[in-house]
């Protein structure tokens, strides 16, 4: 990208100075988090009937601030917008980000018409715009941020996102789920800066190893297409296309007023480009989760290790269908296995399927550690039941159960750190929540991917495999 | 079904005593359970090695106990279960159930002898067998049961399912989701009785309005067809089949030896009969919930209000995928919820996405209520956010989200009971889980059916849908 554009992206995530004009107790919602994260830079709050607001002296317009602004926030009303966007000229405001909403998305051409103005007013005057009808940026390195509980960490995933509360539902879940972001960008109506931009820069940014989008339409197809090819070979992107269907694309242009386009057209085109596109929101973060915490799958050999036998058999069935292979493991193994844990009851060849009355402090742990060492298996799919612990809890041996889980803990480790194999975790919800969530908190805080169910989990690791794939193909035709 | 084999059945379900032979204290997770239940009748245990056992007297063998007993429940390994058998035979027991494995599903010769041995035995002797490789039977009005913390209320889903510890997942899953039970028997290996056996019964139980099952394999697929055919006329029957695909397959061999069949052929035969057929454990929870805790809908028509806009457009894409239909509620009551909610940044069409800064204590309920009243509006879809308690927490109105929260359980009440309609909540994860589950807790005592996302609800709602779409089709047929 263009070293000069690169620079202004470098600064519109570092801004300097912020001013929110417009402020007042009526949107602390969206101010507050800014006021008390840690934003170094200068933070101004501009309201013309206000003397203070949170404890912040208030300025009647941006100009009556001495030093220079970088970002504004604008909460004024729609019909206010254009003049506060030529008192931003006048200032020499670099972008303006607009959470105000009434423009384009409404579907009035006074609307439309107001949006248009806009973009001329600051078009001819050198300042980009944000949005309008849009939450904006959260870059927890400057301590920008739209949300109370935003994490301050940043962390690999960037996402770029058309609607501001689906970020913030991603970036809190990602908050549970020990996924961390680098930038998350809300642009709504998309009047001027558009996903292509960002994803151009993303695309660059040393600190985001993956980019991920939630895109409802684009204004320059062609232009995003290009972006999104060269972006996509350096490091994975992740389309989830909101308004695939006629009634998605109803929605989606009452909501940013995009027009969502054909959904054959999108589609083959992501497909060219090998794109990871997903479907849900849940498709979504699990896909984040594993491209990030786990290392890189040499192939698509699972080993599955589950708890119950008719899920053991459930899951091959949905590892099969997603193109994953399970290979049986080898006779050696096998009897290795068994010198620990019983036949009667178990099945062993992969799934590995072993009763709870045969887990003992040491059993789960070996034959996972054995199984997954044979070279036949890149992956292992470890599906964990939190109604073990009361069968530790009722026989009064619960130490039993404590050294179990730190034993299951080192193993996976060890698949994780000493084999280098992608080690995902399924627990899937129960009556014993409490326990449930120790166990997910105890395995995330290791840095393993924690998943619901094991067909989550497979779909995800199916992604990450389908990009490689692709990548490697395309070395293939270089060649 | 023959009245004979009826009452066969209901006396299996309301046993009046029951032995448990090879009872000590390694098999404590499978006995304790038991005792501790409310079963009514009598409970021996038989162990010749003991003279006492949590707190009970032992007895050597069942023939020294003096009373009659109608279900023992065999823990003694497998080469002592044809002896068991003829203890059994002599002393009369109507019905035998195996934990014990180490039978046919090993796929040793000699396993699958000993396995027709035990049939032989039993046959001659009019005794009938469940498994052996399973777990049994859970009847809460009998106080039947294997698991600790299995609930004592009964209620009216029936699962038939050839894996125990995937039985026990679902009961437990069940128990945080208030799905209740019937009857819930585990077979194994069905060595005599057969899933066609209990379905054919649970299609006349009174107690049981859905019955669903994981199958594996079948002995006879012509008579699981005709109780399929019929149960499914008399009720729901969901069935979630096992052994899809050869890798599927392979698993389901080793864990009941079963021959899982062609996938082709099952699917031709489900779809024949119209049963709700579902791929995982979560879709099969999910039909169970939509079909118990939701009236029938009257059609196809989904309101979906939404906490985010984005949201909004992946969930209309999702609901149009599923043939599911999102009428544009009408001008009238467009108005009618403009005079409540501004429009700027609202889009009140159909999905009804509201942003959390428009949320009163009674906006949300009141738009709700206007948009379900619709006689375009068949069901509601309504997708909630935890993290807008924080909205109320740090402006300190808490008391104005209590009363929100209590108006919107108002509104769902007066959806469901007074307009009749499905009424389906879906609560995704987030990092306020205390919020969460205090929510889901809340609306589920309520008598609604609460699911993780909105993908998940509308699914299990199609799939209630598809069901009675195919009973009229069967009527329209007769006529």
């Amino acid at each position: 990208m263009d070293p000069e554009k690169y620079q202004y992206f470098e600064e519109l995530f570092h801004p300097k100075s912020i001013a929110i004009v417009g402020a007042s107790e009526a949107n602390a919602l969206y101010i507050v988090p800014l006021l008390e994260s840690n934003f170094a830079g200068k933070l101004y709050l501009v309201n013309p009937n206000r003397g203070e607001l949170f404890g912040l002296k208030c300025f009647p317009s941006i100009l009556d601030i001495d030093g220079s602004i970088d970002y504004v926030i604008s909460a004024v009303p729609a019909r206010f917008a254009p003049e506060l966007m030529k008192q931003c000229v006048e200032k020499g405001v670099k972008t303006v980000h607009y959470f105000t909403s009434g423009f384009s998305e409404t579907g009035k051409p006074e609307d439309v018409e107001l949006e248009a103005e806009l973009v001329r007013i600051a078009r001819a005057g050198g300042v980009r715009i944000i949005g309008p009808n849009c939450m904006g940026l959260y870059v927890p390195k400057s301590g920008v941020s739209y949300f109370y509980d935003f994490p301050r960490e940043s962390g690999p995933v960037a996402l770029v996102s058309q609607s501001g509360a689906f970020a913030v539902g991603i970036i809190m879940l990602g908050r549970a789920l020990g996924i961390r972001f680098s930038k998350v960008i809300s642009f709504g109506n998309a009047a001027d800066l558009d996903a292509s931009d960002f994803i151009e820069y993303l695309g660059e940014d040393p600190k985001t190893e993956v980019i991920t989008a939630y895109l409802e339409g684009v204004k320059d197809g062609r232009k995003l297409f290009e972006v999104l090819r060269e972006a996509n070979l350096r490091k994975p992107v992740i389309v989830l296309k909101g308004g695939r269907t006629s009634e998605g694309a109803r929605a989606a242009s009452s909501h940013t007023g995009s027009l969502a386009g054909s959904s054959n057209i999108w589609n083959a085109v992501f497909k060219q480009l090998g794109l990871v596109t997903v479907s849900t929101v849940e498709e979504l973060t699990d896909t984040m989760l594993a491209f990030t915490r786990a290392p890189k799958p040499r192939g698509r050999r699972v080993l599955i290790v589950s708890f119950s036998g008719g899920s053991s058999v459930v899951q091959s069935d949905i590892c099969t269908g997603l193109g994953l292979e399970i290979p049986v493991i080898s006779e050696e193994s096998r009897e290795q296995i068994n010198n620990i844990v019983p036949s009667a009851g178990s099945s062993i060849k992969n799934p590995l399927d072993i009763p709870s009355a045969y887990f003992s402090a040491e059993s789960i742990a070996k034959a996972v550690s054995i199984a997954a060492s044979e070279d036949t298996i890149d992956i292992v799919l470890f599906e964990f039941a939190d109604r073990l612990r009361i069968f530790f809890e009722r026989r009064n041996i619960i130490d039993g159960y404590k050294v179990l889980i730190e034993n299951v803990i080192n193993s996976a480790k060890r698949v994780r750190d000493v084999l280098g194999k992608p080690f995902l975790v399924a627990l899937p919800p129960s009556y014993y929540e409490d326990e449930g969530k120790r166990l997910k908190d105890l395995f995330q805080s290791e840095g393993f991917p924690v998943f619901p169910s094991v067909d989550r989990a497979a779909k995800a690791i199916s992604n990450v495999l389908n990009y490689y794939d692709f990548l490697k193909g395309k070395v293939t035709q270089k060649i």
